[in-house]
């Protein structure tokens, strides 16, 4: 991971075999961040999970992609939960027959690299209270 | 509908059950918005209408989709035009199966909930004609 | 190509039938603009040329398509490389059913109108070396 910022700008460049969550978890953490819009991420990954929200079951349809995908865009969020910095990310990705899939982002491997950048909210917190099931976004100054 | 603002950053979080074209050019005109970019836009929206132009008979083909769908994100803009904001948007999908579907956004109705960004563009207006069939986006300082 | 500006927001408009890439790259160097995320992109693509990288062969497997295709976002960002503004560009697109496709942007023809947004990255400048085959982006202040 390389990271880079100047004042409200965030960028970040993963490296090949990066465990993607966890090394965007660790650097925000490392660096003190939270409250983030991610404005654009394109790169490659393997091994991802996504999944489809059921509405009736109220649950997750998770499926795991091993085969390396381009990843055509990540969009989502940054909020502070319980301390700790909390990505909401949905990603679209296209494999070898250029047909894209896509779904809320549960875990996934960098394949070759990928470039993410953010913007910060100013003064406007993103908070998700951790004490119920639902954890809607919230926003504080 | 939930909106937070710190200058030049907007956000929106959209309830369950809500008109998404409809709640959000009200939060718009009620907070007197126009000339923004939507930088990023995720959740799920159901009953959505998407449509694809056919440049040969100058005519959107629609299509109404009723199953739940993550919205992987939400690409385009908001002008003026005929003194209201007027928003452009294209949406990504996807569904139970995961594949990617999208278009031109008509209208869909929030699942669960959907949490929207937008920046502003400072002095440059984002304006489009109305006396014509085609608008074509234009920037006035 | 309809250009404007204010402080850290680029705003693009491409008009029917011009090089996607072509038109950009002359617009970022008339304009001495580099080191730029693009935040959205919406319109319609034709005659476009998507690829995926094929990780085992180390080559990019390519697909033309010439019918139109809304165009559902663009996400990348522009780099100083060699000397000049390089633009490392994902997309995702819909045609006629609807479905979506994308990959890495190879070129394409404008259908009808493209809007294109970017940001600055303020003091950090986006770099990619030219000397090996692999050209990794890097930020430098």
């Amino acid at each position: 991971m390389i990271f880079g910022r100047d004042e409200s700008v965030l960028l970040f460049r993963f490296e090949d075999g990066e465990d993607f969550i966890d090394t965007f978890v660790r650097t925000l953490s490392d660096n003190g961040l939270h409250s983030l819009i991610v404005v654009s991420g394109i790169g490659m990954l393997r091994d991802f999970t996504i999944g489809w929200f059921n509405s009736v079951s109220k649950q997750y349809e998770k499926e795991l992609v091993t085969v390396p995908h381009e990843l055509l865009h990540i969009s989502g969020n940054v909020s502070l939960k319980g301390g700790k910095p909390f990505p909401h990310l949905h990603v679209t990705l296209s494999g070898p027959s250029r047909s894209a899939v896509g779904g809320h982002l549960f875990g996934g491997t960098v394949c070759n690299t990928t470039e993410l950048f953010a913007i910060t909210t100013g003064d406007l917190r993103l908070i998700r209270d951790v004490s119920g099931a639902a954890t809607p976004l919230e926003f504080r100054k």
